[in-house]
């Protein structure tokens, strides 16, 4: 097997076809970039005015200070939160579209929608100190959504987004304030750093940072958001069977792929291709419509809906060389506009929805969340039409795919822990951790990066954390990663997991009437639900009375790429979590934004950066700090 | 004299002093940055995710596409709107601050602050349809506050940001909303672009441009709170006169000079300067406090209190070289971090005074609009300590210095044009321009860049369109310009004006008593003021019946530099007005987005950019677009 470029058996098969039919991969773009800027990756190129750009010679010989006055650490430091400013602009913007949707649905005027998952709303409503009783659903609706919506609109800065003040430990909202960096507004905050590091503001890098720490909280709060309104909306994940790879695509019927990572328009789409599957079928595709997932709206209706995914970010082209795929929506964040080119080499249909994300080549059908019913209905017409395009020569469907079982939210797994203890779900947990049957948890996130092997790095961190005996969860595209490599089956968990966390996973399995043990991995979503994994934590971190960046918890983005990965680095970071990244970010330039980012920021929040691109070692480096995080708490 | 950098003869004088002291100076880092990536300048560099950097080869032989996906015009695009994100981020902060403070003097929480122009405050609550009738000052200003806020926190989409639609002409607001690129909210507003801007978002040229347009209507908008407001808490700027140039620091006094942009300290420290003057004269400076302007926060204490101007932008550094200054007080924006490290060679204090604006080597004095009087105090005595510590023998003022006629508010240029007919002020003004006395109107605004030999483009122009009889604006670092080099007097009207503009200007000079002319060109405040020529602008295309773009009227940055001055241009051209860049934009890179900014877009909005880096041949275009617009007015 040829492994230049992923550790995907389907993305092996479908590469020649690429290069047979010469359509430019993310792999071949990739090659052609080489080599990358030095000043770019160490992050000392500034562009911040047009007197720029201006750049620092790291071997000190050349010029040392932009044109302005600004050094290293200042540029790298500006870069860099930046970056963050714009990842909490995607989620937030995400989080926000979600509470308008639901405002208007609490109005009565978003007929395509309604709460599916009513308990979930009266826990938020509860959470937010909403009071619910005696108040319709429709009401309770509107008002968790104007609640929310405060968290973007709230102009007094003394008080604190509600989302991210009642969503941790009392201690650490104290210690973020303290720091100043509890956000009051989260468009504010995104403002607030575009505006402080306008050519001549902000040039303290320790100041800097800390601006950047404030805009990750704001990127936490509009995350928590919008999962949390994502689950009242079209309910809460449950633990479901389903598949992962392109193998998902079925010849026999008209595929469907919802890409992006907004769940109001593919919902939509679902429903609305389970209503109207006869068209399908009267098309000439006795399969129906078969939507698939890619990336996180993939993840989206995945652990939703059990819908199955066809891969993850950096394959996302593949699914169009399969020739079988009559359509590709898309929606918001981390689609690559080479779609639009390798859309038109075959007959599929590439559908942008949103107004603000459009692209060259795509066709647009206007999603709004009055209009969503109609245009999810175009859109099954708009691949009905292209299944008439299909070329039956050109279908090539790479026959690899994987059993996933997942869904697990955090409701899922206080729920399958009830069944060991219907009173107080948590303390098997607690008591496995305790007696080191369980040694910590460990949280994959973040995205694919054409820096390393496509997951591997995430296969062989999972599999070298599991046989330590620690509880492994994951989101966003690490977790499409390592479903498409077959870890969310109980047949990993038998085949990688220690002894210890082998029979604990075997104990809750088995309560559960599962005949068998949990997944290895636990699915808790896209890569916007990073926050279910913090309110496990919160939980445990409460019932044990101690701050988060005490528990045996650690991070690992190991190809972290996008600006959500990074604000979502920083924000766990900022929440005490010890957080791995296995691609090299992008500040090596300055000395101390590098350290602040990997030791001293420990000193404060007690969560730092550890920089490690080989899995075999940064596994074994995750493994020390959880035993280190194991004898702080004496065990 | 030597004209390497500056045609500024304070600067020249003290070159050699930076030189003799080893003091790096902006224009050495300039060359110590030579030669400039050309990647950066064209714009087609992307640092957008950790995949990157990626760049596109101009010479279409190398790459052609990021790694993504994403063409030399999308990268353009994003970059560019990211600048004008960050620009419109900078202006509506800098209005927050202002909004936010006046709330509490309407609550009575800030007692350094009052309403110094309650008609300015009532005319406010008129245009934003506040019923100031039977309200005391207080609850109108809390009002006023409160609603100028809503333009930063307003949830519903459809509804225009009200400081937005209620300043343009009615067919203008029309149309942006129309296009799409009204904003309902500024702070959403700068969040959607750093959304849209994220990988794997927008990719589609146009689409983000017109995000870009959208951004830029939410800069006109925090700019528009910034300015009226400013006005009704400190005054509406009246014509006074005073001096510019580095002659103005005097070596009998205690020197403070006040740098960046924010009002709200600098006015206190003006105030508490003459209160406590016997401070500075008992520790041995007969002259007492002297408090100079650098920049924009010295426009804003020029216009309004006359103080005079030390200088602009790029030689913000040469005030600490003279050796005379004890304190350089500075709030945001523009200020060159190098000022940290020079003013360590020298007795001065640099004093940083904002949260988000930190500068190593500098002292920091936190100020708050509830502690504002502790802080100007605090700032006083920093600086008389530093006067203790002033070396004689290094003091060096170059005794250059000019006159200056300053302060035209719109109100103060209509309240002069009253003078000649009371009922209708406007008519003398349009009877002129029709009659050909005037033939159009130019605002120079925007920066100072090292690309340019500094001031010269300002001042070249300006003699050359004066000389053709059009009416001449100014604001920000064009208007230090101008100011510096003689322009604001009413010398200068009778050396360089043409004969039907010293007619006019003669006219409007004698009915206010002034026993001569305006000066040439007329100071309208700093660079957050220009809505104050908007407000002319609209005025006369009412009276006139006609939209924005059909008037003479150009705008000119012939030094265009940071973001915020992008976020403006942009506004400019959305608005109709065809607008002069003397720098080269960074979108060289895509045909797409330099034929959209200089052509398509006046198919749209009437406006369009003029990129040309020769003042003289600018001025020739400018006077060309004129005549083009004075020939569709049948002029």
């Amino acid at each position: 097997m040829n492994l230049r470029f992923s550790i995907d058996e389907a993305v092996q098969k479908l590469l020649p076809v690429a290069e047979k039919d010469k359509i430019q991969t993310v792999w071949d773009r990739h090659k052609d970039q080489q080599p990358q800027c030095g000043f770019g990756k160490m992050g000392i190129c500034c562009r911040i005015c047009w007197k720029g750009p201006c750049r620092v010679d790291p071997f000190g010989k050349g010029a040392q200070r932009g044109i302005c006055g600004a050094d290293a650490h200042t540029i790298v430091a500006r870069n860099l939160i930046r970056g963050i400013a714009a990842g909490a602009a995607a989620h937030s913007d995400h989080g926000r579209h979600i509470a308008l949707t639901m405002r208007e649905v609490g109005k009565g005027n978003a007929p395509a929608y309604t709460i599916k998952d009513e308990e979930k709303l009266k826990r938020i409503a509860q959470r937010l100190g909403i009071d619910w009783e005696g108040k319709s659903i429709r009401e309770l609706t509107k008002e968790v959504a104007d609640t929310s919506l405060e968290d973007y609109s709230r102009q007094d800065s003394k008080v604190p987004c509600r989302w991210a003040e009642l969503t941790m430990t009392e201690e650490r909202a104290a210690k973020l304030k303290q720091w100043g960096v509890m956000p009051h507004n989260i468009d504010a905050t995104v403002a607030e750093i575009m505006s402080r590091t306008h050519v001549g503001c902000d040039a303290d890098p320790v100041n800097i940072l800390l601006g950047g720490v404030k805009g990750a909280v704001a990127d936490y709060t509009g995350m928590y958001i919008s999962t949390e309104l994502s689950d009242a909306l079209f309910g809460t994940p449950a633990p479901t069977v389903t598949e992962a790879n392109l193998g998902v695509i079925k010849e026999d019927a008209i595929n469907i792929a919802v890409h992006g990572h907004n769940p109001l328009l593919s919902e939509v789409v679902c429903d609305a291709a389970a209503m109207l599957n006869d068209l399908a079928k009267q098309a000439g595709a006795p399969g129906g419509f078969n939507i698939v997932g890619v990336c996180c709206t993939g993840n989206e209706v995945m652990v939703r809906h059990g819908v199955p995914l066809a891969t993850n970010y950096l394959s996302q082209e593949m699914p169009i060389l399969t020739g079988a795929l009559e359509a590709m929506v898309v929606d918001v964040q981390c689609i690559m506009p080479s779609l639009g080119a390798i859309a038109q080499c075959f007959h599929t249909e590439l559908i942008t929805t949103m107004s603000t994300t459009k692209i060259p080549g795509a066709t647009h059908v206007q999603f709004d969340k009055e209009n969503a019913v109609e245009s999810a209905r175009k859109i099954l017409e708009l691949a009905v039409e292209a299944y008439q395009r299909r070329d039956p020569k050109r279908v090539n469907i790479p026959q690899v795919k994987e059993k996933a079982i997942v869904g697990f939210s955090a409701e899922a797994v206080i729920g399958a822990l009830s069944q060991l203890d219907a009173h107080d779900p948590l303390q098997p947990l607690l008591d496995n951790i305790v007696n080191g049957n369980i040694q910590g948890i460990c949280l994959f996130a973040g995205c694919n990066s054409t820096n390393t092997l496509q997951d591997r790095s995430f296969v062989e961190l999972a599999k070298g954390l599991a046989a330590h005996n620690v509880l492994l969860l994951a989101t966003g595209c690490g977790a499409g990663a390592l479903a498409k490599h077959g870890l969310m089956t109980q047949e990993a968990t038998l085949a990688y997991a220690g002894d210890g966390l082998k029979a604990v996973l075997t104990a809750i399995g088995q309560a559960n009437g599962l005949n068998g043990p949990l997944p290895l991995v636990l699915h808790m979503g896209s890569c916007v639900d990073n926050t279910r994994a913090v309110s496990v934590a919160v939980a445990i971190a409460q019932k044990l009375g101690v701050d988060l960046d005490r528990l045996p918890l650690v991070a690992s983005a190991p190809e972290a790429m996008s600006e959500k990965a990074v604000a979502i680095g920083t924000w766990a970071v900022a929440l005490g979590l010890p957080t791995h990244l296995g691609t090299v970010p992008q500040v090596l330039g300055s000395q101390v934004v590098t350290e602040v980012l990997t030791e001293k920021i420990k000193d404060i929040t007690g969560g730092y950066f550890i920089v490690e691109t080989d899995p075999e070692e940064a596994a074994k480096k995750l493994f020390a700090v959880i035993q280190e995080k194991r004898a702080g708490l004496n065990l």
